[in-house]
């Protein structure tokens, strides 16, 4: 069984206040601003498959390390493979020892142990009955997905969402009265606002035709943007998501933009003109957030789908989608030229470069209103890291320019296990900062509560 | 009452060797050399206006964040506008739990607790008496800049200057019999050397015709700059301070340099030819400083004046020069080709781009002998940024090659608490090397003397 | 005498821990994958000259800080300088304290205290002293090279050599049959793959008269390279290293390839018709790799030869090649694409680019089977920066990614204390993480095992 002392400082006396301010929030309710739970499967509530489907297979932080290890994707069931979930269950128990240390392999022990009452430890030997011990647990009604989040606790789930999906399962959710949860669904625009991703141009026009009310050209795409965002407003969102392959912001004036939107459109254009759309765009979805009040998170840096055999086969969200550097002082200063003092506009700030830290997000979020910092993010959500978070941005911002806690993930299970981390952490941290005699114990307890409960609740508008 | 222990290590054996460190260093005098106090403050010595004047509206760390937590910066005072002190006063206490673990917070509560015996902490409802408490205390004789100058213990205070000041205030102090402590000038040449500068043209025109000797042209410019330099060294100056956007160096001819000078000068000139002549300007200064021996302290990578709205209402200083990415290596590889092994030629490195500090900042101080170190700086000037310096830059080039703490601050009575938060970083970053049987106590206390009160005087030439 | 405990945390349950786990590791033989020492050295196993020779002149970390506080290169002996050895020994003593707190610093203490038998501090004073002591030492017979072999456990040594080496220090070391140890050659083609590199076009000129089987052109040359790979395989390489200016990878048809080449040759090209050579270059490695099995390792990002006098006058390795920002993403991507998945291909990244740790080679390494971890290298071959690795990349990747601890060095005497630091280090880590409750001890024991015998034997193939 996990130690209820994991993750906190080894020193006996920081210990035992890291321990005190863990108590403060350990009970609280989770609320989740960001992740990848598909609405369907809490709203059908229907039972979870098998374990391998469950667990391993669409968590691409542990299929992405398997395949490093020597599994084929295939062998994982990943991109829809039909591979027999025993033998992905036995391919992933037997390289069990390769996640020690690892972030994933720190919520797994956690959801092994509090999700399932296993203290068995994986391996080549103890897969089949493990499989058979958790498809039991599964088949019960206590392991569909309503009852976890309620045993779970979480209060509020966002999930990411396309612009033209209707929406009917979050729909379904708040006409339900028998459900007392939240789960609200964010506008992640890319395909429609990325002038590289692939097909582009056919969502554009997919857009334009449904939401468009029968304009045409970059007004008829604007207006199909507001409408959307209102049909994602009126089912419950407070946040749209951008994943940019860089956070570069410009403002074109109206006539210019209709223009490069044109030749985008129609092709006709060089890669400049996408990276001047892109850009123009994000510079424009803020407009939209500063007249419809929806928090923007904004997460670049990602170069996607890295491999293009693993691609073409096994399509996106395979495990190698690859960080790359970021540079967001420059790049976000138009935007924030006319909307980083709006009275309102929240842009939630995320990064996979570790360098932004001290050297551009925390001087920004230190000096704008509109600016929160996003939480360590993917490779970075894991407790070393969310350490150096904490020690790079804290001096500069302190603690109120923080926008909560993000677990992005698709690995349902994991959440709880995902926020518990989080929440040592943070009282890793303070109870150094106590220990140190930089905070008071009074503060500290309310600074746990703060970015654990509050801090999230406030970006995001929840 | 701050703790004595405070910034120390938390593991109790290790914190009994930081005490015993600090105790080395924890009373000698402050040598500060470089810094933003006036010197027309301490020559003239009148007293402090009133709290807010003193320690909330000059210190763009506290404003900016009251401005990112909602505060306009006209409330505040800042850029000259005429808010009501005790308002500002008010603001800034009910605002105070946002300081909570940043570098302001805790040098604020050094401050109150240090300087003014205060124990009670700032609040909505506290930010009355405690108004009215300082203003009492900056009535008083003892609360004079030139009284403080001595309780502070300040051997020696560095200015930064514009290379027109006259320095009077500084040859005034210079030549008072009653004033025993050394306050000097620095050369800050930014605006007449950078050609991005606003007011670039109408600077040079100045000084041309201020110092040029009658001389016209490139010449001439030269000529001022060596006559202002050597105005600032009569005046007592040690150093030159050069706010770079990069430490980008070149090497031009005099014919092609009087070339582009009149280029830049008529405005006749493209973005490259404004980069060209910085950076061959960077060189200059380090030819000039192999010349007169005034020390070369390069802070650059700021992006200045970063919000455009706030700059052109509030001026510049106003917290919001944002950082961005810095290159030093192949940047400084002109300069330091003739001029890094100049014996006399002193080059202090500053960076806002930790990135820098293992990578680039502590190889190139560990070869050549005309590179120091400079501390962390700005956002960075804080215990745990501090302490990620040490651990980065130790390992390459021990601690001789080190500059010595800087403030860089303007706000007076927050020059002790800087320093003694360097003193006892210092301490805590030694007391782990001694934990960790990687320093020998003896030599740990020979260092903490000479990183602290050695350091700086040997880099700037004190 | 160094502490037992030297480098192992603070805190008393977490060194207890860490104390258990170095004694998994302490004694077991050496296994180094890569560095710089002269297999002639071992084959001809002459006596060392003379203390200045074994542990100054040739170990440019030792050189170049001396530099920095004065020493001149010539009198240190550098570049073949004839230097008295005791005038640069007495040099050398005279600053031993600006060693303290280096990594060199600690390996030089751990040298005299276990090679030696030393416990006197060098100084001034004990120079002439130390160095009879030594040379006395170095006299006897159980301190030639071999000898100190078998006294250091080095089990496996790589060597680092010229593509045109005939290797035949190699071959007799294989044949002698009285010498047990396993001394191997590495293929180091960067004088004949980087187009930048002086004398590059006579370096092919001759690699292909030598080995191009009469072949001309492009043909030629990569025959000529292939043969002289094999010829290293069949003197016991199992590696190639790349001492690459960048990491970027192109992937060229053989025609245009053929063409580039002739104009490379020719010297009739661009610089970026260099840079397109090198990266097809680095590709086309990759290919033969896979090919013949060679591992591949990665070394990017220093400036070479950076002070241009000191270069001009001692000649390449003196002490200033200085690290540059690197960018392995987007630069890998076409290598990868093609062989990440390859198997039997192997491909160690290392940097000088901290940054590029969590950001980059983590997120690649646990995605690739074919990439390994290379250890923190040169400048960050050091406790604090090590540490800060492992906090990088484990969360990401777990240990099974690591590439093994390279010591890199042509300072022969220092390579136990090397790889015990890199032993303490891994200690200190596991000891953490266990003392977190993070990894359970029975499996920090296996784990240390791991990353410091098995993990170059894996990725190096020995």
């Amino acid at each position: 069984m996990p130690s209820p002392d994991r993750l906190l400082p080894a020193d006996p006396a920081t210990r035992e206040v890291a321990r005190e301010l863990l108590g403060c929030v350990e009970e609280l309710p989770i609320v989740s601003p960001h992740g990848h739970v598909a609405a369907a499967m809490i709203a059908e509530n229907t039972n979870f498959a098998n374990p391998a489907d469950l667990l391993v297979t669409p968590d691409h932080y542990i299929t992405r390390l398997l395949h490093a290890n020597g599994s084929s994707l295939e062998s994982l069931g990943v991109g829809g493979a039909g591979a027999d979930p025993r033998g992905i269950w036995r391919e992933f128990c037997s390289a069990w020892p390769i996640f020690d240390g690892t972030a994933s392999g720190n919520w797994l022990a956690a959801e092994f142990s509090n999700v399932f009452q296993i203290d068995e430890i994986p391996s080549r030997d103890s897969a089949d009955r493990l499989y058979e011990f958790i498809a039991a647990r599964l088949a019960e009604p206590s392991f569909r997905p309503r009852a976890l989040m309620e045993a779970f606790a979480i209060e509020v789930l966002a999930t990411t969402d396309d612009p033209l999906d209707d929406l009917s399962a979050h729909l379904r959710l708040r006409q339900d009265a028998t459900f007392q949860r939240r789960v609200i669904p964010t506008f992640r625009p890319d395909a429609y606002v990325n002038a590289h991703a692939v097909d582009f141009v056919s969502n554009v026009q997919r857009l334009v035709e449904v939401a468009g009310e029968g304009r045409g050209g970059y007004d008829g795409y604007l207006t199909a943007l507001r409408n959307r965002r209102q049909h994602f407003i009126d089912a419950g969102a407070t946040a749209t998501d951008h994943g940019a392959r860089t956070p570069l912001s410009l403002k074109l004036d109206s006539l210019e933009a209709a223009r490069l939107f044109e030749r985008v459109r129609l092709g006709e254009c060089s890669e400049h003109d996408r990276d001047a759309f892109e850009a123009h765009m994000l510079y424009e979805m803020a407009r939209m957030s500063v007249e419809d009040g929806l928090v923007m998170a904004l997460h670049p840096g990602s170069l996607r789908n890295y491999h293009p055999d693993a691609y073409a086969r096994f399509g996106p969200d395979t495990g190698h989608d690859i960080p790359i550097a970021v540079e967001f002082t420059s790049s976000l200063r138009a935007l924030l030229a006319d909307f980083g003092t709006t009275r309102g506009f929240h842009l939630v700030l995320f990064t996979l470069d570790e360098t932004t830290f001290s050297r551009e997000l925390a001087p920004l979020a230190g000096f704008y209103p509109s600016v929160y910092l996003g939480s360590p993010w993917w490779f970075l959500d894991a407790p070393d890291a969310m350490l150096r978070f904490r020690g790079a941005v804290t001096e500069t911002t302190g603690f109120s320019r923080y926008g909560g806690f993000v677990d992005d993930t698709r690995a349902f299970c994991s959440i709880p296990a995902r926020h518990n981390v989080a929440r040592r952490v943070e009282a890793a941290f303070l109870s150094r900062m106590v220990a140190e005699h930089r905070i008071s114990m009074p503060r500290a307890r309310e600074i746990i509560v703060d970015v654990i409960d509050h801090a999230p609740r406030r970006a995001f508008k929840l």
